[in-house]
């Protein structure tokens, strides 16, 4: 099975037993509707690839984590929509959970996705006690307090904000739990896999903050000039767009680079690097380069 | 130590790694705020009391059984209290999160707190993987979907509420939780303790809606008529106080009378009365059937 089918299949065992018709239906059709059809899964494909790259010898625990991985990230993607956060009535090309379902239901999808992911995390890894602690604190630690999704995202309310401490709690944190969880989830030590997940998780943040610049709103799905909107503190205003870019470009080469040794590792590289020109392609650089000259 | 003493070192201990320096000063203290001080504790107890009467030999297990069940409670009064539902001002005689903080750190809080609870059990629970999967399952199946309190909760969005439905899931879900992860944590069957749990949150449930109608706001720390003003189903307003009451000392009984077989079975026994005479005096009744008279 490819990675894309891996995804959805293991998201939907994560939910299966949560959107039975038992459950009051709204709850569930928001529910859904934040995760399905989904975005790119950058991070459950990030986890696998590096399960993968470690020889994935528990592919359902790998699955399980990177099932986790999303469900976390597709939670806060609700909550930072709502009204009292960015007000966003678009995500992905359609409503956000609340404007299509309104605050309340946004609010409680977004508790009920953070639940279902380490349930089900949970559920699935007590089958693995051996590898159960480190991959449970690999992902808890990424959405969790004091360095994890949830603090960064609280950094917003912070009277004064260290925009590389921001963008490594915010964005950061939950790659780098893809990376070392999915060595963990392969029985691989997970520590030398942090650099990985934290350049990738900065190339990731700096390319939405060119692309909030240059990308055309069709393309991306969502408006843009939100961070400029929200007064947010954003690479792409911070240092300029040919900065931004170049420095994108270091972080793909600093990440293929930090691949540590493993079976797959030529593979992953060129991985990164494809990814890398997915989000921002080097002509764009060049172009800069010339505008700039 | 005392059961108050257990809880309260088994909420530290879950919170410590949280609540560093390096976390964003103020989600820590709205953390804190929606923590400490306490209300009555009444799950965590109920979790611990049901360990000790079963024999409670793996007692750190049990505190983080009992510490998880809070932090999820307490994550949910403080999204309840959110302008989007109850839109209270006051919580336990102070400010409420929101209230003190501001919508986007009562979100983030109450985020914070459900990762907390779990990732904290998930971490203990770990030392002991014979026991860990039907702790977890307990515990997450208390706050989860389809019959956990978030479902619950979402009940209030649904066009048509069952009571009974409305009210097992909203609060009758999270003390199943806490008898059955209470007597699984000592290693016991949990399924025989569901009905106390059961019975237990629906006696609150009533207690709360008569408290609702005829306690002095001082005494209760909130302020009282909630169901009236939110239109929300409420046992006082179908049934009427004089039938409520003597649902309340039905479900006393009957809660008391479930106490399966085991160590310390009288002992708690002795404390579900104590409890129904501390939540509804029995005093009540005489009043209400003299007045009714």
């Amino acid at each position: 099975m490819d990675i894309r089918n891996r995804i959805e299949a293991s998201l939907q065992r994560a939910l299966e037993g949560a959107l039975i018709d038992d459950a009051p239906p709204r709850l569930a059709a928001a529910v859904r509707h934040a995760v399905w059809p989904g975005g790119a899964r950058v991070r459950p494909r990030l986890c696998l690839a590096v399960a993968l790259a470690c020889g994935d010898d528990d592919p359902l625990l790998a699955d399980a984590a990177a099932a986790a991985i999303e469900l976390l990230h597709c939670a806060s993607l609700v909550h930072d929509d709502l009204p009292c956060f960015d007000n966003a009535r678009l995500r992905r090309g359609r409503p956000s959970v609340h404007a299509a379902y309104g605050e309340r239901l946004a609010v409680l999808s977004g508790d009920a996705l953070i639940v279902l992911a380490l349930q089900g995390l949970g559920a699935v890894a007590a089958r693995a006690p051996q590898r159960l602690p480190a991959v449970w604190a690999a992902v808890t630690r990424g959405v969790s307090m004091p360095h994890g999704i949830v603090a960064g995202q609280a950094q917003e309310c912070e009277p004064q904000v260290v925009l590389s401490d921001y963008q490594r709690a915010k964005t950061g944190a939950l790659f780098v739990a893809a990376t070392v969880a999915g060595a963990e989830a392969a029985g691989a030590p997970g520590a030398p896999w942090r650099a990985l997940g934290a350049c990738l998780g900065e190339a990731y943040q700096v390319a939405d903050d060119i692309r909030d610049v240059v990308a055309d709103p069709e393309a991306l799905g969502k408006p843009v000039g939100q961070d400029v909107m929200h007064d947010r503190p954003s690479s792409a205003r911070v240092h300029g767009l040919l900065d931004a870019t170049r420095h994108f470009g270091e972080l793909v080469d600093e990440a293929a680079a930090s691949v540590p040794a493993c079976p797959g590792r030529h593979q992953l590289q060129a991985l990164v690097r494809a990814e890398g020109e997915r989000l921002v392609p080097t002509a764009l650089y060049a172009d800069l380069l010339r505008q700039a000259a």
